[in-house]
């Protein structure tokens, strides 16, 4: 694959590569610092594995003054920056350029404060997603958000994506769950937004913030929501004959007021991956599988289920089966969460996200199919149902020049669909440089310069990971 | 008062004035465009009555080509544009300038598009808040945010001032419900953001533009969330000794995990004044009064109201009455929505609308007394409790210029406790003219520069509702 471009190196910045490195050095302690060959290898990609470029050096700084220190160096030195979590985006969002410096936060990774009475928790952006979780649940509390990447990924990274994860149809994305940022402006200096409180004064930058792929600052700390959790949960299996009948009920299901904790899609080929790799009791003889997860107290989740029974047969279930042990609940949600890996183990993908209103979801579901099979590739459905995410993960041979441009057309064409029915180009995974160039058919010409504009005015020099999210085409600078 | 200035008006525009109205006339049916004194009167305050200023003219538009035509215009000409829908801001935000012209959105009042599926809506900016949940209420759905003025205000200028409302604890405030926008530019440019769909891709300019207080374009049609009402809904008075004793309670309830639908706060002289007012059936042997709501099934509620009156006793609550039909229901909530309007009945008053976070609720409630006491004059208290949101009404004689200016010194006083205990200037009512110059105690000079920066990539000229949000000094241009 290498349809998509790279702006060109700044050549002013590549000849002056030894004095920025011997500048950084004063700037921050000698084990923060990375510049030799070997040492810049990890960070030359993300998990949009097909597509690397080295940085000039990584940086990883311990502390927001640092981190201000760097960014007021770039500044004066128009040196460009790709600020980095875990490096877990799936849109390329971390991948660096050959004349930018990374900024890693994965030193920052402490939390600072957890306050029950606010419920909230500040904590350093490279903690990790999952770590809040544990931190605050052994006193009954978790942080709501949930990527599949949630072992590894930061919450700064969930921050600039506004990343989600099955349990969001109820809780929110991350937008939803952030109450405050620390923040580090490309000229180095260090503003605050939010708090602990509700709302905000003056406009919602905290909500332009979230989702901005890195691009208007570099966020140091975070105070994000924390959730108590709920008495008892419950994952139910829910097998279908076809997708589209599957697609139809989880329209009826959200048509009828009903929000359950997460509904999750999968299709015959998601099912036979996950299961094989997790064993997780998903039964084989369907075309789809909807695994919906109820919570609250038993008489709340048995009234819930009894409507979302009903529901399903009228839309023709076939299987409906509830976890019955603590295992089997933990064992169902790991056939889900690990289906991006297990995909892995037996092709090339690449991982769609595309977001669609649901009543267009078996039409989607039927369209996509019909795409995959004109460029003669598999795809695997797997995705956060209830919320219209989408994730067809389209199956691919990497060492086949032809079978991967075929995969990204393909993968084109179905986000362009997405968009055509009234959906958007993506729902959690962001924009990155995997969807750079489909910006102009989302957007007219005056909103693209609307939104850049809006980047101008936190980052007139464009520094801030320059590549992503707008096309290099018709840019304002 | 008179502690607010005005901007002074442009005399460039002054003088044009005949030759503006003619323009005007051209772009807009006869019946919608107002020049006449006697015309203008209504339009030359809102509800922050203190203060008022003529227009130049308003233009009451029909559709979104008319308001693109108006702002091309005033573009074009550098005509100030102050954006009204009722004219319900308590912060002054709908209150014009001699130079200005208003476009009231009253005229585009439809509903345009019920869409069960995906839970939606799409209306008109003029359409009433209520109007939405009346609509759609035969088929079990509301529209979730609940201002007290609801009647009256409509869903743009809920848009421009992110409002929120006694069930937004459980349901979120407007940004929550919001998920598209048509929307019109400075220049007459017309955006669309959002959709039916989950996320954007790009920048959350959606959320930018929810609360930024009609500085960034107009807002002509909005996509709202709809929610499926409850199966129950059942409001319950707990009286305490004193406001601390009640604000403990609210700050443990949250503590605890349990989210109510809404958590609402009076103190004694608020209970007297609603009480006196809607005849609610509110104890008047206590010193402080929380409505507490919960909705759901009857164990469910049942459940959670043992929760909750477990936690009150710990507080030493002394009177717990849950309202026994619908009848007693309804005026539990009269009484509260009305608590603006029956303190209106006995005395002048400002609204403050400052957020704290909730640990912070007994200590602000009691410096509020001092304060206010300091300053020999009266406050009732009546606000979102769950959400931190405070509404001190400051009572005080219009006709006094001394008590009147007393009452504005009390207020910024109350406002900036808030600010200085980590809380916020707003919670749902926006900055407007009213809190401009307090705006400089919440932020940094960097901060305040960042988001004149926002404003200034979507209105370069600041013509948009230019007298609001940031101070007159240190503006960015």
């Amino acid at each position: 694959m290498n349809s998509i471009q790279f702006l060109p190196p700044r050549e002013s910045v590549l000849n002056k590569r030894e004095t920025i490195i011997n500048d950084l050095g004063r700037l921050v302690p000698a084990n923060c610092l990375l510049h030799e060959q070997r040492e810049l290898v990890p960070f030359e990609t993300d998990a949009f594995v097909s597509y690397r470029q080295m940085p000039l050096a990584v940086v990883l700084p311990e502390n927001t003054e640092q981190v201000a220190a760097i960014m007021s160096y770039c500044y004066q030195n128009s040196v460009p920056v790709v600020p980095r979590g875990a490096g877990t985006s799936l849109c390329g969002g971390a991948i660096p350029q050959l004349d930018a410096i990374i900024i890693g936060l994965s030193k920052m990774n402490v939390v600072l404060d957890v306050d029950y009475p606010n419920r909230a928790a500040v904590v350093q952006a490279g903690v990790t997603n999952l770590r809040i979780s544990e931190h605050v649940g052994p006193d009954g509390f978790f942080y709501a958000p949930d990527p599949s990447s949630q072992l590894a990924c930061t919450i700064g990274g969930n921050i600039g994506m506004n990343s989600g994860g099955a349990h969001c149809l109820k809780y929110g994305v991350t937008t939803n769950n952030l109450l405050g940022v620390k923040m580090v402006l490309i000229d180095g200096t260090v503003i605050e937004l939010g708090g602990k409180h509700l709302d905000a004064a003056g406009y919602d930058l905290l909500g332009l913030i979230c989702g901005s792929e890195g691009q208007l600052g570099i966020v140091t700390e975070a105070t994000v929501r924390l959730t108590a959790k709920p008495e008892g949960a419950r994952p139910v299996l829910f097998g279908f004959e076809t997708s589209e009948a599957a697609g139809a009920c989880v329209s009826d299901i959200i048509a009828s007021g009903i929000i359950p904790v997460a509904i999750e899609f999968m299709d015959k080929q998601a099912i036979e991956i996950c299961e094989a790799f997790a064993g997780a009791g998903y039964p084989l003889d369907v075309g789809a599988l909807l695994v919906i997860e109820v919570e609250g107290s038993d008489p709340e989740m048995d009234d819930m289920l009894t409507r979302i029974v009903d529901i399903a047969k009228r839309n023709s279930v076939k299987t409906v089966r509830e976890s019955q042990t603590a295992t089997e609940a933990a064992l169902i949600w790991k056939g889900r969460k690990s289906a991006f890996g297990a995909t892995g183990r037996i092709a090339d993908y690449i991982c769609m996200d595309g977001t669609v209103p649901l009543s267009k979801l078996p039409y989607v579901l039927s369209k996509t199919t019909e795409i995959i099979d004109r460029y003669g590739l598999r795809v695997a459905n797997v995705f956060h149902a209830g919320d219209g995410n989408m994730h067809p993960l389209i199956l691919f041979n990497a060492n086949d020049p032809d079978d991967a441009r075929r995969a990204e057309e393909a993968g084109n064409e179905i986000l362009k669909l997405c968009v055509d029915v009234g959906g958007c180009l993506t729902g959690e995974h962001g924009v990155g440089i995997e969807k750079r160039d489909l910006m102009t058919h989302q957007f007219s010409e005056e909103e693209l310069q609307q939104q850049m504009a809006v980047r101008s005015a936190f980052d007139a020099g464009w520094l801030l990971n320059p590549s992503k999210v707008f096309p290099l085409e018709g840019r304002s600078i």
